[in-house]
């Protein structure tokens, strides 16, 4: 990614947000900033750091002034004027200085409430929303290069989940299985580690259960979700693994999940509803009379962070574009007992869906 | 800590907020989370989460319905009603049902700007204030039990500091040293590495560069910042070395941020205005002729994150109250040329500062 990159990304953005009747985007450090400028501060902290896209205007990217010069290393920053404050200044009227009075602004989604508090006491007359809701395709779309990223990411993991069907699961904690998985990322090339799900027996039925001391005895379900970023860009996958042989009840709602991913993964194709993906899934679990135990949605987007529009929920009308990348996981989850969810990453294309995770979604046997 | 040492936080908060003319405080995953209920989610995500402490109620964590239970073990849920909203539902709406119309919340300095404007939308008439603003107090008086928790972690620090000086320097990489660094807090107990600054020669005069690939060479001024957090409490501190002998200018410099910092800490006493402390410290500077180079405030306060109220810079009136604890940090920065910059976490007793980080403030000279 080249200055240039960065710049025609900036572009993009300040048109998309002219498009939407926007005076300009006010971009906080996350995944938004790192996407538009590849600038990371080391820590986000009470300082304020800030992008600021104003249609028609070059970008600026207002820093306290000890880390101007480390943003402006970043390969974005070039495109950018970067200013700095100091502290014992107001970093909103500073900000505010480069605002229009009594226009709208959309603002990342992250940025603190103490900033967006600050700007709107400073300004009164102004108004704000945040990305997802007024521009929620800003990075929905992925181009070619980020399709690939996002492929090499899933392969990462796929090759990290056929790796840890290896290691031994009953006599151990949840722990050190999330420990296994964490470096098995690593090994496969990711710079972080987001989260490491192991969610043994019970602890399966609560979907972001992480990963605790319970010891995973033989004849339990075990739901694995892991991922992070590699090269920047994210990984997100979940298989459910059994220590021996499963039980009937155990295969059939294995299966009926793997056949309510597969349906929602074939109903994806350009133009489709984001919200139709969930409802052919839950059609699948509902009609098996599960649908009380499917407690989430069946996906969110994924880029340069993990969650991000479009999300695949009731009630987002959003249609499908070719380079949109986003999970498809469906789950079961039974109470005290156990839980089943199968993930993959899917980009759509021009005609149809096409996986970004490919390890068998059979239920993978462990000892 | 237990689910009533919990409890009385919660209670202690609930009557700051009626005393600050508030209806209640909103706090969403973060150090006042975790401060209040020990509560902290694996990943922050669009998906809300918040404890309400409304005054002359129970409090109440609204979590996703996916993470009710992991919210639920954690020692403080016990004291609260933990309630759950679903995928689709709107978390505002839920949220907002449990506030009073027209009235005024705190809300957690780091809250989502959506989350914000999602109260904002559903409430029009409600209004918030951030915590730094509305309760700059509410985490500042640290008990015993916590200063003796900084104590710990800057006693790692400092022994990191001692283990540091054995390193070579001449000849490695800035990040090579950034990585000893992080080893070694790890091995004095820190489960939490947050910054390793390893600024060499030209780099040290960038307050917050953090560590590259620099090599370092004879010659050199390198500043060292780091900490974490251990058992759940920051640490923080800096200290200068030099690569070799030093020449006169860097000796003179150095001298010269150690007599600020050594006048800061003696100025330290119950009753002293937070911007005082700053004040004696550029005092020294400006006298010496390097004010200018002294770009930002003091200090910081710090607890169960590593930056907070109250903070040691112009404007800041608030008294300083025996158990505050927080950073004393003078820098010089010459651009181009060196760095330097000496802190050490002090805390306000009744009769004046301890300091919580006690390594030599001379200039170390490693190889």
């Amino acid at each position: 990614m080249t200055r240039e990159d960065y710049e025609r990304r900036m572009e993009r953005a300040g048109r998309a947000a002219a498009d939407a009747g926007l005076a300009g985007l006010i971009v906080t450090p996350g995944p938004d900033l790192v996407w538009l400028t590849g600038y990371r501060p080391t820590a986000v902290t009470e300082r304020l750091t800030a992008l600021l896209i104003a249609v028609g205007s070059r970008p600026r990217l207002l820093v306290p002034v000890l880390e101007r010069a480390d943003a402006r290393q970043a390969a974005g920053a070039g495109a950018t004027e970067v200013l700095g404050w100091r502290d014992g200044e107001d970093p909103y009227a500073v900000l505010a200085e480069l605002l229009e009075p009594q226009r709208r602004y959309g603002i990342s989604d992250s940025a603190w409430a103490m900033h967006l508090l600050g700007l709107q006491r400073t300004l009164p007359g102004s108004a704000y929303a945040s990305l997802t809701e007024a521009l929620p395709m800003l990075r929905a779309v992925k181009d070619a290069y980020e399709v690939e990223r996002l492929a090499a990411a899933g392969a990462a993991a796929d090759a990290t989940y056929e790796q840890i069907l290896e290691v031994p699961f009953g006599g151990r904690r949840e722990c050190d299985v999330a420990a296994d998985l964490a470096r098995l990322l690593v090994e496969h090339g990711h710079s972080q580690v987001d989260f490491t799900v192991v969610g043994s027996g019970p602890n399966g039925a609560d979907p972001h259960h992480e990963a605790g001391d319970r010891v995973i005895e033989n004849g339990d379900m075990v739901v694995l979700d892991f991922g992070g970023l590699l090269d920047g860009y994210g990984s997100d996958t979940t298989r459910t693994v059994h220590v021996g042989e499963p039980s009937s009840e155990e295969r059939k709602v294995h299966d009926i999940v793997r056949e309510a991913q597969q349906a929602a993964f074939e109903a994806v194709r350009p133009g489709a509803a984001c919200q139709d993906i969930d409802r052919v899934a839950r059609k699948v679990i509902k009609a098996a009379g599960y649908g009380e135990y499917f407690i989430h949605r069946v996906g969110h987007g994924i880029g340069v962070t993990t969650h991000e529009p479009p999300y695949m929920v009731e009630g987002e009308h959003l249609p499908l574009v070719p380079g949109m990348c986003f999970s498809i996981e469906p789950g079961i989850y039974l109470p005290g007992r156990f839980g089943v969810r199968i993930e993959d990453i899917v980009t759509c294309t021009e005609t149809g869906g096409r996986r970004l995770n490919n390890t068998a979604r059979e239920m993978g046997i462990v000892s």
